[in-house]
């Protein structure tokens, strides 16, 4: 096996340097290839050469599983038209120029499919570009739309926090110029009304503007070109202490220590209510930057709404060290927060003033927690668990690009990390006795006696569905009794209806419910009439 | 742009030549790809290079159609529970050796994705290999599931029919070694029952055997190696004329004329009713071949329950012209046809017996009909709205080529075509006046008086959603009373909740129902105190 891992390297280095000279390499790459095919044949693969699993990344939803994750899109989706959101859905894949150059150093994570001769596409990587190009596509200048799919991102996954390859968001927009922060407000409402309906538990949003975030920039001296790289920096602070950001900031990015620092006198503040902003509106410097000052009065006016009109304040931390990486927003930004699903760093000096204090917890040792990419599940919370701002430019920048002049869209919006309210929601129920029902089925219908009645109980199951009840049966013409009940046990159905040659003679079936603990001689369950059957079973399910 | 073209098309040819030769041919693609983007440049695109557009063969999802599609799987969900399914999701791509081999010449229809360096990955092309991959890795030995998701196949698209690259599939499977045909039989209710409950008008449902077919081609003498190749052109009955296909047999796939009339024989037998059964049963010679007359055995037993336990056998066509193209099938295979759906030449002679009428409509003249792809949708029929059958040996084919023994897991399935519903059921809704819903609000809050009550609007809207009731207000601090009026109406929301400054003194808001006719002097509304306004709004919504 040496000599093959050996071979291969020199293979992958003789490729790259082959490359490099611009030479087709087509013969040491299928060699390459037929080596690697050997080398996991000879590990675990059958004879077609090839491994019964999903790709790197993915996951089948089972049915329990499948389940809840419907229940959570029902509650979302009530929550959504509630607000008046319209429902949408787009292609999974787009066309490859739609998505370049909308999500920065994340384009690299792009899944590409492959040209096979026609347009060249790529999966989606969110659902707010579609939804930008859609606006643009339609020509729509407002619109409040909902859209719950799957995206796609090529990252690093960890399972068991729901950090996938292929996962569902939960997206609402609202699109249109309205009035200052009254939509904004709304869609904050929104999304403390999902998380509440969810039962996540204790959860914060934090809360930021980008347009403070620059005025800081711009009274710090942060140099216009480097503004995208020490944003990206600041909104390391939820994991990374101070000081680890500031030494990026100017090791790495180049930034003046004097720079850092000022910015540093205001990263770090952070709170629920009003303080911050008071503190922030009373200072003279910072006021005399025009965006800082707009900023600061959209997120006065903004609380006003949350206080006084929803009644939602009280969930908002104020936080100057939220930056977001995404290039697109120029408004709000959020980012909502469960107790708890923090990863353990956020709890270290974030502050200059706690900057003197060792990381905690930076040099865990590699333990079991350590997946197979290298990566220390134990140092990864769920983290975010939904995020999202204003981006008043995506629209009319697409309808630019594609050479139709309009006028701008603004948009507001906020999307759901389903997978990581379901990690918490499962991990919760694991703790629980109770196994999840897989199926909705009300009524077993279970046949007594050799003759098995399959017939009959094929005539009462269509009898059943044909009034919208959930109803099944064995298919065995004889099927044993112990495996009928068991079956009806396990599927935890709550009704069995019992046919037995004596019963049909009389034209009844007996229903009995099951887990329900009867006094004794009370056991037998109740004689129904056929005729009766499907207003007695109605009426037992409500 | 001739020259353009026709430097195009020199290099392609020249590409061609080059590849038979297996040189390198990399300049000249480039430089034809230049071209071509220069060609597109000049046609339509913007600054940027590209078009607003969606990929070919797919489309946006637009709110009201969404709403419909929303509605038909909850239709569809309803039944498929009613009947104990239990509901899985599968990654939209998989392994690419996982997907390979199984589609026959339909292979080339599958999207992969690039090779961006690690696992090579295909999107997928059905939800029937997903779920036979699901059960081998799972060492699953009997399930009912359903799945509802997108499939992909890079086919030639005809949008107005419903045939299109991106496309939704609903699957209903039975997994599991059960007494023969029971659950067969439930698996065509459940077909019968949900075409039905969508409404899509009159249907059939025609029915054949894949060993009554093996027994034919054995007694006609067809040769083992053959039998793919002639399965496939028998299947075409349904477009051409027995002419046409027994030419197909013979000429292009070189089977003896003898065999091909011996063919011809039977698979122009079709009926509702016992009839062709009767007709095969009495032939003396099929009967002798043992695949058909196990074939014919499973038929009667499956007329036996379709026809006395679930009453629906009136629905079934047996047709001996049904072949399906895939190679999966063991037993049972179905195909439901909605009336007026069908190509207009399955009209046409589909047996030996007409064989000599000249074909219809094969020279119908390139029209209007004819779209960019070079189809004439006037020709094309919506074709097959759902299909399925047994497909016994696939799962374990999985689990042995994965190197893991197992018994088998045989299954039977249906697939039903949501996109071809939706096409019938948009095309009806189009002929009525009434304009679809795209939104579900049912109280819009307005304000009267010029000072605009938006505090007050918000409170109570915040109010109503806590209820659970869907409201909306404009996003404005003043808005214009006809604006409001208006977006009422468009929405066609039922109640308007009614603000103004001296009904707040008073502690009520008027609530007036929206289309509903009244005699005149009552047109005002009611006037409902703010402390009972949930209570009032929920019982008049019911």
């Amino acid at each position: 096996m040496a000599s093959v891992d050996e071979r291969i390297k020199e293979l992958q280095d003789k490729i790259k340097a082959l490359k490099v000279a611009k030479q087709d390499a087509s013969k040491e790459v299928e060699e390459m290839k037929a080596l690697k095919a050997q080398q996991s044949k000879d590990k675990k693969d059958g004879p077609a050469g090839f491994q019964l699993k999903v790709p790197k990344g993915t996951i089948d939803q089972k049915p329990a599983a499948a389940l809840l994750r419907k229940k959570i899109f029902a509650t979302l989706e009530g929550i959504f038209a509630k607000h008046g959101g319209e429902l949408i859905d787009t292609p999974v894949f787009e066309l490859k120029e739609i998505l370049a150059g909308k999500y920065g150093e994340d384009s690299k994570l792009i899944y590409d499919l492959q040209d096979q001769g026609g347009e060249l596409c790529s999966l989606r990587y969110d659902l707010t570009v579609p939804f930008a190009r859609y606006l643009a596509m339609n020509g729509i200048t407002s619109m409040k739309r909902y859209h719950i799919a799957k995206v796609y991102r090529r990252d690093q996954p960890v399972m068991s926090k729901g950090r996938m390859r292929e996962f569902y968001q939960c997206d609402f927009d609202i699109a249109g110029t309205y009035d200052p922060m009254v939509p904004d407000a709304e869609i904050l409402y929104i999304l403390i009304e999902a998380l509440t309906a969810l039962d996540v538990g204790e959860f914060t949003i934090k809360l930021n503007h980008r347009k403070i975030l620059d005025g800081i920039f711009e009274l710090a001296g942060v140099p216009a070109d480097k503004t995208r790289a020490i944003s990206s920096a600041v909104d390391k602070l939820d994991k990374l202490p101070w000081a680890d950001v500031k030494k990026e900031m100017t090791v790495e990015k180049g930034l003046d220590e004097k720079v850092a620092d000022r910015i540093g006198q205001y990263v770090g503040l952070k709170g629920k209510g009003r303080e911050v902003l008071a503190t922030l509106q009373g200072d003279k410097e910072l006021n005399t930057i025009a965006s800082a000052k707009e900023g600061l009065a959209d997120i006065a006016l903004l609380f006003d709404y949350l206080e006084h009109s929803f009644g939602v304040l009280d969930k908002i931390s104020f936080d100057m060290s939220l930056a977001r990486g995404l290039d697109y927003y120029t408004g709000i930004i959020y980012e909502a927060i469960v107790e708890g699903s923090a990863p353990p760093s956020a709890t270290a000096a974030a502050t200059p003033a706690a900057a003197a204090a060792p990381a905690k917890g930076k040099k865990a040792a590699k333990s079991a927690t350590v997946n197979e990419d290298g990566v220390d599940e134990s140092t990864v919370g769920v983290g975010s668990i939904a995020a999202g701002g204003r981006y008043d430019n995506l629209v009319n920048m697409f309808a630019e690009a594609a050479g139709s002049k309009r006028d701008k869209v603004p948009c507001v919006g906020v999307s759901i990390g389903v997978e990581r309210v379901y990690a918490i929601l499962e991990q919760r129920r694991r703790a629980e006795a109770a196994k999840p029902r897989e199926k909705e089925t009300d009524v077993f219908i279970l046949s007594l006696g050799k003759e098995g009645l399959l017939p009959e109980r094929m005539k009462l199951a269509r009898k059943l569905w044909e009034a919208g009840i959930k109803a099944e049966y064995q298919y065995k013409a004889k099927p044993k009794a112990e495996r009928q009940w068991a079956q009806a046990a396990d599927d935890q159905v709550r009704f069995v209806a019992i046919l037995a040659p004596a019963e049909l003679e009389k034209g009844v079936v007996r229903i009995k419910e099951q887990g329900v603990v009867r006094e004794a001689g009370q056991d037998n369950g109740e004689e129904v009439s056929l005729d009766n059957v499907v207003e007695y079973l109605k009426a037992r399910l409500g």
